[in-house]
């Protein structure tokens, strides 16, 4: 096993990845998707964990839903700092699963208790930029 | 107003804190409360704002509900590491408002992805301990 | 209290918020202004308690000067990292309670110690663009 | 693929643990293994990953040698603070892959210009800690 | 010089050394002699540029006092966290220099906005240690 | 000794500094020298002590050669964050210093186990903005 474990390309390494592809897509939309391709020339067995274990084995399995998983992401990559592209994803992923706009910033301004104002402010700043490129979004229908 | 602001007993302050007491000691129970009367001796101000800030003013905000917010909480304290006792009480607060042991490991787990695996660790025997100390769950009922 | 604590236009709050709102043009000037400004579209309750909690019931108490305060600040936010945008209305707030450029620079040369090397530099680099906006600062006085 | 990639007791899952925990025990020895035991009590899924895949996908990559690995290590931990249960596992696992007590104690210093001297303070002593439990180690033989 | 700067021992490392530890223990007294000391075995190149470059090149620097300094160490500590060994040697020597308990907690207080609640929170837990350790300390005169 | 220490350009530390910087120039090339003399205006302590100590001081030891003291340092830098400028100087070192590309991108793939994939993505970025401008490499020669 040990010689093959680490063929990125071997069957079942291929299975995982392409699992890993599909919950990227379907979570992170074009944006997961283009990290994980900007990553395959330089490093891309970087690139295959980010998708086969990032995403195939840690982020779909059962036992904790989407959106709970991307309340806690926000909070770790608040709470690290220097994360913005990583949070500007999933502040859209959060979007994708339902998360409202009112709650990523509820999220964000309730991490400013356990990490301090500054990460709060930088993250807030980060949703914001998501929030704006996907504008319109009525607040209210027209009538 | 600048005058009184800073006293921690005026009216207006005591309301917030008492408010905030309420909220930690139905999230946290008596581990919160002892935390902030441990503070009481040796910084009255800290433990006022714990108090009135955290809890009273953005723990009880509407917007998210405290299963969401203990969600956040854990990927907060999971990243920054250095937080066992806080971690703690918010294990312990994640039972309280409905999370299961196993939601609370799947989370920990999660933030293996975004913090590493060495504070997810540190995150998961301090969450074992507390599962521990609330012994015995019967994880099937006796027929 | 709890149906009203987190209305951010109560009386209270309101007083809270503009007693902080002065505190903060008093010793940030334009820039943090700016910031909580920013903010008010996207999350107006995080606008709220930078200006309500953040400068008015901490930043003005008594028993730490300005200067004292400003001290620790760069202390904190160089040994963070990635808060340099905090840093530079920081610096911006330390030359106007009155600490020299030298002073500073200093302060964050100490972080070196305890922050390691490349904190530091960050750090004196976001000075540096705060010194180099407000010049000219004439080191020797015209004859 | 998405229904058995997370059973962590399907074939390839246990033959990717079999292999993590095979390096496991020749790097870290008995510590190691405590570690993925202990755990799999309160989070199986995170024991089967950090022996899965921290240790079976990573650690034994070809493309970078055990000695190299652990400098990195030591780096990282290091610079985290907080993981001196990790870094005391690494630190003996250094020893296990040929580097010796000064290059250990000298990396560690090395990081104190990164990361500043309290980082480097902590993990001297948790090093510190290891090497006497491992003495005797004479440092020249007796003639 | 390349063959001789590394031996901490030649004339010029002695005297940077010896100024150091004079520094250190006005500074922090015993307590940052014994941590010197614990080190003199495991690692006499860290213990010698604690000494030297530490407190003989940087803390006795001109230009700004050791309150000041004081104040931004504490900083730098309570952000890092997982420090409270430094901490506690710190607080004592704030105390050293002239800063008030009052004013050390008063400074973790202001730590709280900027690096979160927990680290403050086990920043005066640390500083609690040291002036129990300390006490009595009559807060006001008999008459 | 006290009143001359802080003299950074009294014989010894001239001597230090002079050394540190033909190091630096050794190993980090131009953009470490650009580092040190951005800094000379702002803060020419600190410009010193960059040099004299941490290349002079540290960086030269003998016990630990050169390609080991970049694993260490792309470690640290990778856990700290926020840290790209520095980081890119380093892996320019450590393409210098004689690490390959594909033992950096491995290096720092393994990161991803111990500080998380947000912070070994954004070093593998910074890694390759370092490697596209030195292109060209063949990775094959031309028959």
């Amino acid at each position: 096993m040990s010689t093959t474990q680490h063929d990125v390309d071997n069957a079942g390494n291929l299975a995982r990845r392409q699992h890993g592809l599909d919950v990227l897509a379907r979570i992170d939309g074009d944006a997961g998707t283009a990290v994980v391709d900007s990553l395959a020339d330089v490093s891309p067995a970087l690139s295959h964990h980010v998708a086969a274990f990032a995403f195939g084995d840690i982020y779909d399995r059962p036992g904790l839903d989407a959106r709970s998983r991307q309340l806690v992401t926000i909070g770790v990559l608040t709470a690290l700092g220097g994360c913005e592209p990583q949070l500007r994803i999933h502040v859209g992923a959060a979007l994708n699963v339902g998360l409202s706009r009112d709650e990523i910033v509820e999220a964000i301004l309730h991490c400013a208790v356990y990490a301090g104002f500054p990460r709060a402010l930088n993250a807030t700043f980060a949703a914001k930029g998501v929030f704006d490129a996907r504008r319109p979004q009525p607040t209210s229908p027209a009538p």
